[in-house]
């Protein structure tokens, strides 16, 4: 088009779409571009602020390697991580949250009441559940994918001192559905703040803590994966999560169990564990597919 | 937040921005965010494409270096860059257009009627004009930093074949404003089209075709500069440039001049030029800061 104006440019930008486009995709692209368009419209975008846009973005695909995910970093920081989830929630099971870019595959087998704290000796966190369906009903054979900060703070891949599936763990339930293993109490950290998304961060005044918190990947036969993370109520940062995500039912009470009262058996842990403990009892609900 | 839902998320990112951030910064990011939540919830953006737009931006990243500036292209190609240029026009003076990624610094000076076709002998295009005010009066001393393609469609910088400055010249204008020179007709090319943004434009049935056109630079002391394009009248991607830079007053009648009418003098070609040959005029209108 030779008469291109600001008020036209997104009809134009449609109208050179193929015929044979996949209609998804011109539905996705459209929404993305007229909003983009909007946007710059709307704020009066200068040059100057399109220039410090594309340097931003330049410096996070600069700063990005196999294990350094900025532009995952970016999207959960602005909220769309969380916001993804979130529309695909289903109400009738366990909410989800963020995976974060801390997860890796191939965990050890985790036996159902097994330890996770490996050489770490702070307090015992004793952790259990049942996976179920929407009625309540045990799910057996559901896995559970666990891991969560060492008490210093770091995760495996970030801690040089740590082995490569430290506080990683994959646990399959029995028939009545039931997970349980004993770990140390998460701790809250902060997300990596020193590339371009760390300058964003700090030029909104914003931190980049998140609160402490255990994560899950739930899965079995017929059911929707979960992905999700579990928060103690008591953490300073649960009302400003740096990422969004902390969900009402994702919340839970880490009871404060007296000396003497860990159970004697079932546990890996049974008969070692004379002092004081941290429990949190958590279903989690998948739902069908 | 604790009650963070897919309808409050917006209002819980600006919550999180700090009292002292800069009033601008607040405004344009809230406004981006704004529209980047409501994009996902129009569209219910799955995990999945979620995941294609993070591994789309993973690359973009890989692929840009020093030379190759993709998310200029993909602004380019999406209309932001052109909206940009458009959003700050002055109606009183000549429209602005893309400067594209081919504009290098340093360019030699070219005297006024100077020839910028080097070893190329393909047909003359004689190119003149004004350099005025929005009042019609000539500016002394303006600069014109003009660039373009050879006749094989490369600019230098893509092309190992031709010097670093081959068509690029910057032209000082005297008393009466006037530029001129001589050069060829630039041709149509394609955007760069093997990497990720060139995966966008298949997947949307586009093609990476741009008009041909010559750049411009005009500036002047006391005036905005003005980046843009001159385009001919009977380029076959006129209607459809891939990066919406065309604009009605930069389509220009590039007459066909008969034989030996090329002037006696004034120019560096003046008795060289015995054939049939192309002029173009076009005068560029500077609004004063």
């Amino acid at each position: 088009m030779r008469d291109v104006t600001k008020d036209n440019i997104t009809d134009v930008f449609m109208g050179y779409m193929g015929q044979n486009t996949d209609p998804r995709l011109k539905e996705v692209m459209g929404s993305l571009v007229r909003h983009l368009h909007n946007f710059a419209r709307e704020v009066n975008l200068t040059h100057a602020e399109w220039n410090k846009g594309i340097a931003f973005l330049e410096q996070a695909g600069e700063i990005s390697d196999a294990e350094r995910h900025e532009f995952v970093l970016l999207s959960d920081v602005l909220g769309l991580s969380s916001l993804v989830d979130m529309l695909h929630n289903r109400p009738e099971g366990t909410s989800s949250s963020v995976l974060g870019p801390f997860h890796i595959t191939g965990s050890p087998p985790l036996e159902v009441g097994g330890d996770m704290r490996q050489d770490f000796t702070t307090q015992v966190l004793l952790v259990e559940g049942v996976v179920k369906d929407p009625d309540g009903n045990p799910i057996p054979g559901a896995t559970l994918d666990i891991w969560q900060t060492a008490p210093n703070g770091l995760y495996s891949s970030q801690d040089p001192d740590q082995d490569t599936y430290s506080f990683h763990g994959l646990q399959t339930v029995g028939a009545d559905g039931r997970y349980a293993f004993t770990t140390v109490k998460p701790v809250e950290y902060t997300v990596p703040s020193d590339g371009p998304v760390g300058d964003i961060l700090r030029a909104c005044g914003r931190h980049p803590w998140r609160p402490s918190h255990l994560h899950f990947i739930a899965e079995a036969e017929g059911f929707r994966p979960l992905v999700t993370e579990v928060f103690p109520e008591d953490d300073p940062y649960l009302d400003q999560d740096t990422v969004f995500g902390v969900r009402e039912d994702l919340v839970m009470r880490y009871e404060h169990m007296p000396a003497g009262s860990f159970p004697q058996t079932g546990y890996a842990l049974s008969g070692q564990v004379p002092d004081a403990y941290l429990k949190v009892a958590f279903d989690l609900t998948l739902v069908p597919k």
